[in-house]
């Protein structure tokens, strides 16, 4: 929906200002709107239609792993929310309650979920009778809903969309491997799909998810160096178990509390696409994820035969499986280059009347800019190519950046360094609350994952043994 | 997830206790389960699948009429709802209400969306500037909750799922050819994918959705000859256009409003499902939107590769195409064969020693129980075969009942006469709402659609000439 009115096609410098870039990047390609109500957004076609890719993949992978969807409840007791410590003190500050419904004053409030493993882990208690009844293995897609006091288009809203798994098994190591496995299935994920290379790790007691026993994470680099929280895992231990009486009669004649865990990611991915990918001139999607893959611009259209045979070719392409479009709008050919440019679609192709006579097609790639020339009969496969090529150049582009931005800390003042030269810190750390807040207050990182095996050598900040090395950075 | 003690397999006599039954086979088969908060559902694997395939077959009929999809926020100014008379008048007294947000007492209550056209209409009042941009055609998937006093699973419950399509036109033309090609999509996709025939035609004023110039519904007869709203499609005019100022800058220079539509179908059609196929023994499900649509029985199947050979004609079936599953459960076979009809899986697969030695499988469909053999090198295209043999004769047999079970009324006692008899009954109607509403005090019969085309003759309640044929019936 274009508007009548001069199209303005401009967006502040990524390099300088980088918020202000985003912003201005996610409203003008009408990925997103702002909602009546503060805090929450309307995503608009093309933004949800990155979503519902997002969805696709991610939905064959949880099935290939055996688990299956359903549909919980969007209203919660409110007293459910209390019957698991940390996850009231964790979840309570933000919820959204419910007081009247059907005109009248409830007996008791109800929440709207911020997640959803206390009306769940209800459900599993009377689903859970038998060993022979686990493990449990189910994925919802949902919205939620959490107060935020500042929030972003995709980063933080009040109201946002995701998936969260949630599953019971009889065993602790049983409920540990599922937790490990999801989160190497958002690994695979990012890196095949969104060309997001990440960092997966275990996360602090401070970063953990509310009512946990562990959070295992994975991080993404952006654009600006600070890192992007993109999905979690959580082995939930028998917490949640024993808060709702998620219990079974095992093979042995005895009845066990299961264990069980959680895991989830959100349309937060649309966020670490943009600010993974994207250049000076606006969006820059990966083929696998983009509503358009390719955008055909006839030049010199009012020329007999260009129209029809831009039409024939996005016809031909469509067949192929490639998700094209033909711009035969009245704006010239260079307002559509700017404008589809922005709009981050992967290639270009530019068919005018020269072109059809030759018998030929020009390619023009989103993330290189380079040109190149295809055969008009050899289209779809030219195409295809270069989709691929596309895709594999943006998670290497994406790899190089994570790697050659890492850099270590001995002191603060590395650290310091570190993270405002746009980097991830490497740097040792003893394991103490007190430590991890002081890093947090004089360097503003936070402590994103904990490397596995790494000699850890001095805690970064106090000077004492270190316990682990810290993953720090900057987040959003 | 069967569970450990006794599997109870029964379910209330269909004929005799028709609202138990359903209740029974909705809870027995594990489509659905109840929530913690009274009036809410959680759907659970086995009918989430159902809403799975119904979303696929919609999704992809609005894409291929051009609709994309969207997101709207949950939440919304109560204010909203309060700019068109009598949409407020319609949804105010079924509202859930946020009051609390992040601890604290909100400036202004929001209501959980009931239905979009408020936050929809502000939202395209904003985005709509000039003809150009029209027609604007958005879907969105979504959760919607409406208090209601009773409540069944699928068929009326406060919360529930449901797509809601919200399209803006220039002209009235435009827009009422829209409600009306929406309302062919419902009716086309009932048929073929739910194999349920179904009435459709405009509401009368008193049955319209509030807010709407006109309603046009769809109506499917349910095995005990009562009425089911399965859809409708609203041709809403200009009210919502100019109670959010949804305004163009049309061709000829002058400001207009917009006329706009709106149309929803939800997981209501899961319960029409399942009371228009369904017989004594459960469930009977079409294969369009079965979740399995074959599963094979073992026979024998501690003999030796019995087993094996369940498993490799599960894989060749899935290969196909066919959602096919193999019960490798302890259970016997007898108890397997009640279990899955009960499910209402359209084809089950019988196979032993005896079959494999001759080459061949055992095939019972679900609807008519015939037995049938087919070799086994040939099974994908003999179950192929026989789920579109499912498919039809399912379809034939609703239409049949259909057909049979209008009868026609010339005054109130035969209007009783009929409905009590378990059919629709086609009366005269003069058009008050006086006469509209004494017909539903005497009969329990509501107004379902204005019969177009048909002679009216006399009001079957006041006698005096009538204005329409309006199809009466007992609705749920």
């Amino acid at each position: 929906m274009a508007k009548d009115n001069a199209f303005v096609n401009q967006i502040a410098d990524i390099e300088t200002d980088f918020p202000r870039w985003y912003t201005d990047v996610v409203v003008k390609t009408e990925l997103v709107d702002y909602g009546p109500v503060k805090g929450t957004m309307v995503i608009r076609p093309y933004g949800y239609a990155i979503w519902e890719n997002i969805q696709r993949e991610l939905d064959a992978r949880f099935k290939a792993t055996g688990h299956k969807n359903a549909y919980f409840p969007l209203l919660i007791p409110y007293s459910f929310m209390t019957r698991e410590a940390e996850h009231v003190e964790g979840f309570a500050p933000e919820v959204a309650v419910v007081t009247v419904g059907g005109g009248e004053t409830l007996a008791e409030p109800l929440v709207i979920r911020p997640t959803s493993e206390t009306v769940i882990g209800e459900m599993y208690s009377k689903w859970l009778q038998s060993y022979r009844d686990l493990p449990i293995l189910i994925n919802q897609w949902a919205n939620v809903v959490r107060w935020e006091k500042t929030t972003r288009p995709f980063l933080r809203t009040s109201e946002f969309l995701w998936q969260e798994g949630h599953t019971a098994h009889a065993t602790e190591e049983e409920a540990m491997e599922e937790t490990m496995k999801m989160l190497g299935v958002y690994k695979e994920f990012a890196e095949t799909c969104l060309a997001i290379p990440v960092f997966t790790g275990r996360k602090t007691e401070k970063e953990k998810f509310a009512g946990a026993v562990a959070t295992f994470g994975m991080e993404a680099m952006m654009h600006d160096g600070k890192s992007l929280q993109a999905g979690t895992s959580h082995y939930l231990g028998q917490n949640f178990a024993k808060a709702f009486d998620i219990k079974f009669l095992d093979k042995d004649g005895t009845h066990k509390y299961a264990y069980t865990t959680s895991w989830g990611v959100s349309t937060r991915l649309i966020g670490a696409l943009i600010m993974a990918h994207g250049d000076a001139r606006g969006l820059v999607l990966p083929p696998v994820v983009a509503p358009v893959q390719a955008v055909i611009v006839p030049i010199a259209a009012k020329k007999e035969g260009v129209v029809e045979a831009a039409a024939a070719l996005k016809a031909e392409l469509c067949a192929a499986g490639i998700r094209a479009e033909a711009d035969f709008s009245d704006n010239s050919p260079g307002w559509k280059f700017n404008e589809w440019e922005m709009k981050g679609v992967p290639v270009r192709i530019e068919i005018g009347p020269r072109d059809i006579e030759a018998g030929k097609i020009v390619l023009v790639r989103r993330d290189t800019h380079e040109k190149s020339e295809a055969p008009l009969q050899a289209a779809p496969a030219a195409v295809q190519a270069l989709l691929g090529s596309v895709q594999a150049n943006l998670l290497e582009r994406a790899r190089k950046r994570k790697e050659e931005r890492v850099v270590t800390a001995e002191d603060m003042n590395g650290l310091l360094q570190g993270v405002e030269g746009g980097n991830f810190v490497k740097a040792g750390w003893c394991g103490c609350r007190e430590c991890e807040d002081k890093i947090k207050e004089q360097t503003a990182a936070s402590a994103r994952v904990l490397v596995e095996g790494e000699h850890a050598g001095k805690c970064v900040c106090c000077g004492k043994e270190a316990k682990h090395v810290v993953l720090f950075a900057r987040a959003y």
